[in-house]
């Protein structure tokens, strides 16, 4: 279980200490923090916390929303993203997760919106390698491509990764957002030290309503995880795997049993 | 607009001699047509209402659904997809449209249900050849993967497409299922002969409670309609361009009223 990383995400609504004392007890290495609640939290007391606790930050969710109507908004969300980068140095973890954004309001542009998000990595790029941070790219379910991520496959999120030195620019592989790809095992394999991350969670059937909210615990789903995961391990990446559920039944379950569960997911379609 | 077809989809409720009429009533070349209310009315006297209207049939929807859990229920699909062909044939068009099934029930194996695919088109393109007709496989919106359809892309549709010859088995490209992809317009050059429909529609968010039921009206929503179809015209492509409107809100209008709306939004944000 030296790879498991429960996402604070998964948990929403349970407290940070909460999770983190969980994680210790559970003699797990990682855990994945969500950028509101450690603010809120205080980012050096989350630090602090993590590390007393025997803890890594395995990420930092999230950067990015780069695409703009205009410049003074394009700025502020850059400072929005130094930040986040500030952020994930003092946590320590190498691994800022970054959703691109969507299509600018009232635009149809999906290649202009695509090079705003080139542009953003661009100024952010060096900022990130100077800080020991990698920014990882999350290309996320084409459903979500028109209001919130223009990059919609792995394909994709490494066409724009490789044009920065491998250190500064990643990519997230998240089972949900990418599974349905017939490409996705040639791409895994051509991202090769591109690999930040490898998330996990499942794919379930009817959508909710809100269509953010429709991750399944692994198995209750039509992914092949085990599979995805080898994949990348075969592609060398031997960091950890994060359990990130967005799911309204799941937030609503007390903390300690969502935990439990998805740890008992993940050894038996995960590990 | 002689390049204009209404799918009667998008009229859903509207009786099929209205629709011809409407059609006819407009100078329209094309109509698209749907195996149920065809087979409701007859599939020959459906033929000869539209050829005494002066239609052309542009595709009928809809066969495939090939992915199947035992033999028997593999062999029913494969005699249904021959009554369709049979249909089209009758019908007089050369373009069969395929939705090529989801997981079969209980199945996480994506690659086993894409090879049901290729075995179930490998039974019927000789059939289809001989009656003057081709199997369009169509790429749906990945968000339909699990259930619908295994084939999620353009270039996934054309890695099948082309295990067989050209005459026999296309694509269909639709926009709805395919304007998020970064690769969409290269896999559009690349299929050059293949294409046999193009389908507008427009993509709109939220997604409604039956995400089947969610495609807006041309100019509604995020998609460059008019750059898509101009590169299926580069491609080679010189057939009819096919309204394909899934909106329990259209169905509930009045059928002229719809008809009209589809046509003057085409023209302004498709021909």
């Amino acid at each position: 279980m030296n790879r498991y990383s429960l996402n604070q995400a998964t948990t929403k609504y349970w407290p940070l200490e909460d999770v983190v004392a969980a994680s210790s007890k559970a003699e797990l290495s990682w855990i994945g923090l969500w950028r509101e609640p450690v603010q809120e939290y205080g980012v050096e007391r989350a630090a602090k916390l993590v590390a007393d606790a025997g803890l890594q930050v395995s990420s930092l969710c999230r950067g990015g929303f780069f695409t703009a109507t205009d410049e003074a908004e394009r700025q502020a969300k850059l400072d929005d993203n130094r930040r986040a980068i500030d952020e994930a140095a003092t946590l320590g973890t190498e691994v800022l997760v970054l959703v691109s954004g969507g299509l600018p309001a009232g635009s149809r542009d999906l290649d202009g919106a695509r090079s705003m998000v080139r542009d953003g990595l661009a100024e952010l790029a060096p900022y990130a390698g100077e800080r020991g941070v990698r920014l990882a790219i999350e290309a996320l379910h084409p459903m979500f491509c028109s209001d919130r991520c223009v990059v919609s496959s792995l394909g994709g999120a490494l066409d724009l990764a490789e044009q920065f030195p491998a250190e500064q620019v990643g990519v997230i592989v998240d089972a949900y957002h990418l599974w349905w790809d017939a490409d996705v095992y040639r791409q895994i394999q051509r991202a090769g030290d591109r690999i930040c991350s490898y998330q996990v969670s499942d794919w379930v059937v009817p959508l909710p309503a809100d269509t953010l909210l429709g991750r399944g615990l692994m198995g209750d789903g039509s992914i092949e995880l085990r599979r995805l995961r080898e994949a990348c391990d075969a592609a060398g990446y031997t960091g950890p795997v994060e359990v990130e559920i967005f799911n309204q039944d799941l937030w609503d379950a007390p903390g300690q049993h969502v935990f439990d569960l998805a740890l008992a997911r993940y050894r038996e379609h995960v590990a």
